[in-house]
């Protein structure tokens, strides 16, 4: 048997603003259940699963709903799509922490009013910041897991993904292993990141104001604290299949047949 | 608090073959784990998450080898994308179950020697058997969710999703909902189907012969056995930004712009 996996949101975490002290703040929020409840300590092996909304916040990324559209270009690294619909215009971007999402990350959703919220700037390092924080003040082996929401093609609706990590194995590399009949599993690289970050939205929950759960039951992912980031996790680049939207390829190479069929009759003539 | 989340796998479920009775497989294997452990009986409200592998297996979705690339042919509705490279020709493709994935599904891990296996004819008719079976079995009220694993864009490796489910709610539509500060949550659409198949491929693992797992703590998702199936998950036909891979919109233009300039031309002379 793997074993069990046990997640639960840690509850009453207040309201965070920029230059909050996030270590302490989950520390004590931990410490609270724990109060009552022995099996809510914190113990080596567990993975605390962290909404990105409240490092953004506590890191001051909040920015003026005026300056939203200004933040998106400034987050964007490369336009992969866009559509306008009647709500508006989606912009698919590669923003500059390697991820490919809407509207760069900018969010609104539990911001208060007449802010928008950026994504952290360097997701791995607030990790780092955060998994050290918190093992030297609870003396416990921890990791730490960033999470985001993200939309994905072919699919409807958003899950929760690993933008950002540190003392966690993000990866089990299946490839060179072996099947349970002892066939090579040549292809598969699970990522266990994602799958953990997926797991404790479901505990979160976005419209309950729970952006920290812990996940206990992987100890054997928690490692040490450089340990690669979920930088690691893009696939960007050659590797990349769906490099820009169907509609903006089918352009591009609309273009370069016009030209090139122009540059063949010059030749011809 | 969102509630406590625990997910398990079921231990000693055998090596399944063609024509073999899921139902009581899965029933007798949770049977024996309850007898030793009160917690493993089954509870109302609990989900079941199933590897597609078995349920293809049983329902005999077993080729020869030498048929597989007949067998993805026939499973394909569309080509999206295809890459040569050293190892052969990744073809990612529409299923005839809706989902866009690598090989039609066709698959060689965790399958006996000299075979590959299809993906369930229609998961979702699998999941419906599958629970109301196990619901008449046990008499308890619990769900089905039947997973596969999927490649994903624009990030390395695989997670697992839902492609078949009976008698669980798919998604927490947030749209027209508010967030913790009253804001309208105007696009959130949380597929918790694939939250859920990702959590419980933590406990199965495509290693160790783990083929179902047990999720107990959100009983609230569970509901009556014509809840809509998976199928309803995709996103396909016109909403989907990225019907093609680049490489390919991008030959489909430059074909049109060939064409569009020689026309422009002929009517020019």
């Amino acid at each position: 048997m793997v074993g069990r996996l046990t997640l639960w949101g840690i509850e009453n975490i207040p309201e965070i603003g920029a230059g909050d002290d996030l270590v302490s703040i989950i520390a004590h929020a931990i410490e609270a259940m724990a109060a009552s409840d022995d099996g809510a300590a914190l113990r080596d092996g567990d993975i605390l699963v962290v909404t990105s909304k409240i490092v953004s916040k506590a890191e001051g990324m909040q920015v003026p709903i005026e300056a939203r559209d200004l933040a998106i270009d400034e987050d964007t690294v490369r336009v992969v799509a866009e559509r306008v619909h009647a709500g508006g215009t989606t912009k698919i971007v590669e923003t500059r922490q390697g991820l490919v999402m809407a509207a760069a990350g900018l969010d609104t959703s539990n911001v208060p009013d007449g802010l928008a919220l950026r994504l952290p700037r360097d997701p791995d390092a607030s990790a780092k910041n955060l998994c050290a924080g918190l093992r030297e003040r609870t003396g416990r082996k921890i990791g730490i897991i960033i999470t985001d929401t993200l939309g994905r093609p072919w699919r409807v609706g958003q899950t929760d993904a690993a933008i950002g990590a540190a003392g966690v194995q993000l990866v089990d590399d299946l490839r060179g292993g072996v099947d349970a009949n002892g066939r090579p599993l040549n292809v598969t690289v699970t990522v266990v990141a994602d799958e953990l970050a997926a797991a404790a939205d479901l505990v979160k929950g976005k419209a309950s104001g729970i952006p920290v759960a812990v996940a206990r039951g992987l100890s054997r992912l928690v490692g040490d604290l450089d340990t690669p980031g979920a930088r690691t996790l893009a696939r960007l680049g050659e590797d990349d299949m769906f490099r820009f939207g169907s509609t903006e390829a089918y352009a591009q190479g609309y273009e370069a047949g016009m030209r090139a069929r122009a540059t063949a009759k010059e030749k011809a003539r």
